[in-house]
Parts: structure tokens; sequence; C-alpha cells
């Protein structure tokens, strides 16, 4: 049993993320050795279908032979340079690709996703500043949005657990009604539901959008507050509202960037062009940290001046790191020699379809959109979804319910015994747990 | 000429850190297209001696075979695991090799060097909230002090150039007078200065340490000030004084850790025990973006509680990224298997001999601890310190100015010629442009 030496080794040295280490620690922990595909095997070589992309990041797989190659390739040039007054071609091609997908400019790149949230806020109060409204300086967000957990991005989120331990350190922002629909009146549609919260939001802009910078959302998902998901129309209606305002659209694509929803990129859905879009997790495949911002020229020239106090001088040691780039230049190579979303809505609609035998348990809210499915579970103890998921992960499926909700966000190369089995085995623990 | 097309593409399609994006475009910008020890190459095989260590991360050199290695390794078992219920070698290996360097446990990862200073303060202030102090939730820094650009880390940071703009975002912490002898009466030893810089950081504890969970500093060298260097006195008084009003020492060695300033971290000049230490630059011996804070098992336990919001449930989905980690445990073997302090001290004490041809020059401050030279030109322009960098890149060496600091911090393992070139070279484009 090599797993144990890893566990005991790993509690006392590490101190995990996301994580009440005491309840860990009487839960065990589980050492990775090794992944292929959708699977991830321990030291005991058990193996674990991958059902959460581990933290929403992996697209096409553990060990992926093709992202590989290029962060072996680089790694035979330069490991490293710095961005300050050089730069290489890894990032070039990075930023003119992202540039041609984004239909965007001028990438800033940092390594986490909380970073590229506030280099995205502090571009915006900084833009409103250098055209001399610098009264423009708040931001609004949506009620249960999650844009990560350094102060500034911490400020524009909702998750009172990852928040309110921090409330000093934290500047207060604007909150608006979330257009979840699991919040609708009954019988209500998602779209009605979306534009009763749009009145709500030009409402709160007719009065106050004169200190607004930016509006900053999760488009089409709220992943942290459990996948609650809203329709496109709030989307486009909140881009018009944003433009009559004279209002920064700030789109976290941090989550679902890349294929998630069923197009590369969720704004798509409303036909809209944000002002700033915010990249991270699946932009390296999964493989490596980094995070990018891409905004429009009129912004982008409001910092172009000959006073270097006018200038976006914010920066990371590591940003655009030549490794990173070449990891995402493979990722975005295997889209563009995969037919990766046309695949995408195939698998999908096999998920959606397998996904109906789990009718029969006390669940509600069964959504789906691209390859992200959720569903709530009605009047369950928190020991039971600690049932739940400890079961699921016995039998070799990891799950991470938020809340009460299960979801499944597998990587896009799951196959259809694969999903069989995330399906089967999701319906036997929870039967047998309630 | 390969360079011009990298150039224009560069300039079209990203955004330079810290850069005013037009004076940029007047200087033009030097494609990097491979490294090899102290050396980076462009796309038309000129060759620039790195001074600077590429932003202070590279410690052994470009396209190091040793920590490419335990990369490339890596990437055959796996390129990443979530660290929330899971765990996996290179973490807990590399968590144990830094404890054991650091005499602090619990390693907590981020990415980026700013994030490891938004863990450190929203630690300290979550622990004082455990600790049932909640209103010890203030932070305390050096004036001219850099910490980072996010949000928080601008909370502690002093530079008015990085800082101004964001007012408006960032919550107030406060300013405590600066240990950099360079602020020194006339005459007044670093020593003497370092003391009664004490005596007014303890008549601003006396009054206020009820309200301050933490002091933030950069030990003995205030790096993007211009290499502002202090006596170790101030570092073991401040330990001294932050025990007594109970108050967190965080110690920021994201620039001068892992043997820069002649010990393996820069604590250990003052045989001190920081509360906090943050980690990142040098940690991946300049390959890939990794921060880490590690603490005292004291305040680790204050947040081991069954309530989970009692945990520290920040999380970044990269936290702990097994490549990162490896490439950090080959920076470590690398100290292992070399004897790098004592190697450092002779070619310290050679850089140091050869500086001295400097001293006809109009420049004062001339400083040093370890593998950090710096000295300030005295009245000069910005034309004139703009000509010495460009004029520098021509010849081959690449340095960046502070203000009118110049300072050499270069890989570890630059030898005799290398260090003939690069203070040869300095001595003469100065001279030239005066």
């Amino acid at each position: 049993m090599k797993n144990k030496h890893y566990i005991d080794r790993s509690l006392k040295s590490l101190w995990n993320p996301c994580t009440q280490m005491k309840i860990q620690q009487a839960q065990s922990i589980i050492p990775i050795r090794r992944g292929k595909g959708v699977w991830l095997y321990d030291y005991d070589d058990k193996k674990y279908l991958d059902a959460i992309s581990s933290w929403w990041v992996n697209l096409f797989g553990h060990n992926q032979s093709e992202i590989k190659k290029f962060i072996t390739d680089q790694l035979d040039l330069v490991e490293h340079i710095m961005l300050a007054g050089l730069t290489h071609e890894p990032v070039i091609n990075l930023s003119e690709k992202l540039s041609t997908l984004t239909n965007l400019g001028h990438a800033f790149y940092g390594s986490d996703g909380s970073n590229a949230i506030e280099i995205a806020i502090k571009m915006s109060v900084h833009y409103w500043k250098n055209r001399s409204q610098p009264k423009k300086n708040k931001i609004i967000y949506l009620e249960n949005s999650y844009h990560g957990e350094t102060l500034g991005a911490l400020s524009v989120t909702d998750i009172k657990l990852f928040r309110k331990n921090y409330a000093s350190l934290i500047k207060k922002n604007n909150l608006i009604k979330t257009p979840d629909w699991r919040y609708a009146y009954k019988g209500e549609t998602a779209e009605s539901y979306a534009l009763r919260c749009i009145q709500d939001l030009e409402i709160y802009l007719q009065e106050n959008h004169q200190y607004i910078a930016a509006f900053i959302l999760e488009p089409l998902v709220q992943c942290a507050t459990g996948m609650g998901m809203y329709h496109s129309v709030y989307l486009k209606k909140a881009r018009e509202l944003c433009t009559q305002y004279q209002i920064h659209l700030i789109d976290d694509e941090i989550a679902v960037g890349f294929g998630r929803t069923g197009k590369m990129f969720a704004f798509e859905h409303a036909n809209i062009k944000p002002d700033f879009i915010c990249l991270s997790k699946g932009l390296t495949g999964g493989y490596l940290p980094l995070s990018a911002v891409l905004t429009t020229d009129e912004i982008y020239m409001a910092f172009y001046e000959n006073k270097i106090e006018k200038g976006f001088l914010h920066s990371h040691s590591y940003t655009g790191n030549p490794l990173a780039c070449s990891a995402a230049l493979g990722t975005l190579s295997y889209f563009e020699n995969h037919d990766v979303i046309n695949q995408n809505n195939k698998t999908s609609a096999y998920i959606s379809e397998r996904i109906k035998i789990l009718a029969t348990l006390p669940i509600s809210n069964i959504r789906n959109i691209g390859m992200i499915w959720a569903f709530d579970l009605e009047e369950v103890t928190k020991n039971t979804l600690k049932k739940i998921s400890m079961k699921a992960i016995d039998r070799g499926l990891l799950i991470r319910p938020i809340g009460q909700t299960i979801y499944f966000m597998p990587p896009y190369v799951i196959n259809h015994d694969e999903i069989n089995f995330m399906i089967d085995t999701t319906l036997e623990v929870i039967e047998s747990s309630l």
C-alpha cells in the first residue's frame, strides 16, 4: 500500500486549497501518481474518472501527447523570457491567435485566473481616469458570482464562505441580482426571468452609472455557486445597457471559455463583444498556470501616451512564460486539428440522453449547457453528500459536489464507455446513500 | 533580419507588463529566440548577457539541463493534479524540502508572487479572527516597499507609479519608515540608521499594536525601489518587536530567497524566524510560475478546526502544479548537488573587486550583498539613462535601470569572462553617455 506513505506525508507538509484541513485529515486524501485521458491513477494503481476536469482546467485528457510536444520543443529553446523590453515567438503567436478567436486584442498576461480579474478591474478603472472620468471607479458584480480570491477579485465575488473572513480587507463594490434561473418564480421561463433581472439592472444603472467603471460577470454559467445557469438574453441586454451607460463589460470566461459551453467562448451565444475577456484554466489545456486579458483597441489607446504614468504598469515576473504559452499553443493547435466543438456536441447529446436515468432520483433543476451538467439533490444532509462523494471515489469516480449540487464537467475526450461508467456510478452511489 | 518580423507582430498583439507601450514602440523591443547559460539570443542570433536574471528569477542560467530533466520526467506521468482532495509526490517532496530549509511548514501554493502576498495577508488577518482578535486586521509595510500589484499586494506597496492610479481600489494600510541606508544622515552608519528606524517602529507599535495583524517587509533589500539595502539588525529588532507586540512578521523573500543575498534565505542573516515566508521567482530556477507561503505550526493550528469557515479556503486552480513543483525540485536538487552558496561567495568577491573600476564615474551609494550590486548615477537626465541602457543593449548587455539606479543581479553561473564583459561594457556605455 504505497498510497498511505504519501497520504501521511502530504497531510503533514501541505496545506491544501479550499480545504478545512481537520476535515480533510479525517477523510484522508488521494495521492495521484499519473494520468492518461480521463483517468487519474493513484500510487496503488487504482484509477479514478476525472468527471470535473481537475477543477475545470483539463480539456483533452491527462498526459496529452500533442500539448506535451509543444512544451518539450520549447524547453529545448528557452524556458523563460521577461516581457518588459523583450518578447518571444510563443507569446506573439498566442496573442495573435487569441485575438483572432475573441475579436479583442492587446493580450496582457498573468499566471492565475484571479490575476486576470485584477488586471481587468485595474485597466477599467485606469481607463476612466485616463479619460478624465475618475468618478467611474466602482465595479458591479452578480449575486453568487465567483471571480477569484485575491483581495481585488474577492471584491467582486459573492460567495460568503470565501469572503466573510476577509471583509475588513475588501473594498466595497455593488451587487446586482443574479439571472440564475433557479431563482425564477415558479412557472417563469429562464428567458422571462433573465429579462426581469435586466429591468432590475437598468433601474440600478439609471441611478448609478456615473460611478460605475465596469460590470463583471461569468457568462451563462456561475460555476462556483453550483453551476447556476442563465439565459443568453441576459448577456445580450446587459451588453446593450453597458454600451448605453458607458460601462465596460468584463467577460470572465476563465471557467467556461475554450468550448465548454458548446461554443468557443460563451459570449458567442449572445453574439456580443465584451470590452474585456479574462481567460485561464482551459487556456493551457490544463497543463500550466497562465491567464490572459484581452481588450478593445479603444481601451488600449487610452493608455498609449507619452506619459509613463498613463501606461498600464502592472507586472508579474512570469508574465507570458514561454512554456505556458507553448502549452496554450498546443491546446489551440488541438482545436485546429480536431473538430472539437462539433465532436463535443455529439458527446453532449449522448450524455444528456444517458443522464435521463437519474430522473428517478429526488433531484431538481437538471440543467445542461455544452459540456456542463448539474442537478440539485433535494433535502439532503451534509453527511449524505459526504457519503455520496466518498462512495463515488471508492468506486473510482471523482466528483466534487458544491453544496447540494452534483455536476459533471468531464474532459472533452470522454468516450461512451466512460460516460456510461460516470452516469451509472452516480446513479448507484446516490441511490445507495439516500 | 528576422527580428523585425517579430518586433512588428509583437507590438501589435501584445501588451507588455510594466511598460508604457508608446515609449516602448519608439524604442523597439528585443525578440528572444533561445537562451543558454547567462546568454539570450535574438532571432538574428545576436546575444545579450542577462545581467538581471530575467527580472530576478533565473538562478542557474537559461536552458538548464538538470532542471529540464525534472520537468520532462514529470511530463511523462501527469501534467496537473488539482490539490483539493488530491495530492501528488512532487508537491509533497517540495513542501518537505522547503520546510526543512525555512524551518516553517504547511506550504500553501499559488502561481504568482503577488498571490503569495495576498495569501499571507489573508492568513494573518484570518488567524487573528480565529483567535478572537478581529480588530487586529491592519498590515504595516515599509516606505518604498514593493510586494506586487494585485490590489491586496498593492495595499502594502509604496511605489507611487504602481499605486497612484488605483488608489480608489486599495484599502489603506499603514506605512513605516524605511531602513534603506541611503536615507541615513551623512556620516550615520547603516547600523545606527537601522536602529533609529527601529525606535520609530517601536513608538508606532506602542500606540497601534492592537490594530495590527502583521508587519510585511522585503528582508535586507528593497529591490523594486532600486536595490535599497539595509542592515540586518533591523530585521533582528523588528522580529523582537513583533513578538513583543503580538504581530506576525511576513518575510517576502520572493526576490531575494534561494541564495541571492549570500545565504539561502535573507532572514538567516539576522538569525530570526519569521511567521510567514513568501517565495516565488527563483523557486523554480526561473522556469515556471509558482509561489509558496510557509508558516508556523501555531498559525496552522488556529485554522485546524471542525468548522469549515475557520479553515483557509483560498484557492487557485493550478495550486501546486506538478510541472512547476518539478522545476522547483530540479532547482533544489541543483543546490544539493553543487556547492552553490560557497561558489557564489567566490563569484561575489570577484565581481566586487572588478566593480571598483566604476569608482571613477560620478556615482554614489555603491552597494552589494551576495549576488546583488547597485549604484546610483548622480544628476543624470532620463534621456541619459535611456541612452545608457540602449547602448548597453547595442553592445549585448541587458540591464534595466530603476530610476537612476543601475544594478547587477546576474545568474549565479556567470563566469569570469562574462563578469569582465558585464563590468567593462557598463563602464564604457556610461562613460560614453555622460
